[in-house]
């Protein structure tokens, strides 16, 4: 996605060869335009998957999982990394383990709303080695729902988790895939092949 | 808001005498085209107010203030309630205590997104003891940015903060006042005027 990745190009901040900040439009302000046009791409990209909700992570997922589910007309559930007061243990739980913050935190959705007739479409900010991906994968089956894909903004493709997946036949849309992050510079998948 | 005012009729749990859980459409399943319309109530609210910037803290604020964000084309920023490894120290600090959840939080936001020529938006899902809205006030105070006013989806009149705010003269726009949660029944403050 060109807008994606030129906002990428001018905003993103390379702390280190693992590390890309996109606290500027995506992780911690939002640009709503962008993620409007997101959005449009996810719907667009899973039009015939027949998703009937999105899931996502608080809180970075939820800007492009929300507006992914205005174009779809589909209900957006974010997963709760803390169970609340005001949520009861009726609860999918998973483990997350967490790249950038270095913590594993319990996920939990409410089974009131996931059920086996759902399928579901996986939303999400960033994908490195996977594990949100997976913990969030791990509750849909719990829910004995079926999977309608893996959705991400922004994939580091020198990380494992994006093939993990789609050797495990799931179907995984980035928009944009970053195959390095060597001499600060952000380098994407597609400009490597056509190099 | 009557869209509103009907789904907390239809969807909301009274829990207890001060607690309702909206958890099926705001606060951890969302409905995109409700939360489009409050987007467009809270923009049309505060059109004259020359917005520059919406800020609101994670998770539930996010969904409406990034609605609301995508009506006024500005940028919204989600006060983080824990430090990220991926975010510098160059940071506006505040603490926040919830009252759903019982905990104290350092809520943060980047100097880099909020400067002195800001006119601010703080929207927040709830109001009840205005600690939230307290501590994104104060990080607007540090920015040096002007206070553009306080959008709300659900106040809770019968608990002190909506009153402590507009005693101090800032705008309170809430699009549905609970007076009461007694009885497992929704009593709203319109009704009760009526009446």
């Amino acid at each position: 996605m060109e807008l994606l990745k030129n906002k990428i190009r001018e905003e993103g901040l390379v702390l280190s060869d693992a590390v890309l900040k996109v606290d500027s439009f995506l992780n911690h302000q939002v640009d709503p335009d962008l993620m409007k046009e997101i959005g449009k791409e996810f719907a667009e990209k899973f039009a015939a998957e027949k998703v009937t909700k999105i899931l996502t992570l608080e809180s970075s997922g939820i800007s492009p999982a929300l507006m992914t589910a205005l174009e779809l007309h589909v209900s957006v559930i974010f997963a709760r990394k803390r169970k609340s007061l005001t949520l009861n243990d009726n609860v999918y739980v998973a483990n997350v383990r967490s790249f950038t913050k270095g913590e594993t935190n319990e996920v939990t959705v409410s089974k009131s709303f996931i059920n086996k007739e759902d399928r579901v479409l996986i939303i999400d900010d960033f994908l490195a080695n996977g594990q949100a991906a997976e913990g969030l994968i791990h509750i849909i089956e719990q829910a004995g729902a079926a999977l309608a894909g893996v959705g991400i903004v922004i994939e580091k493709s020198f990380q494992p988790g994006g093939k993990e997946l789609r050797d495990r036949g799931i179907r995984v849309e980035s928009l944009a895939r970053i195959q390095a992050l060597e001499n600060g510079k952000v380098q994407f998948l597609e400009e490597a092949f056509q190099a």
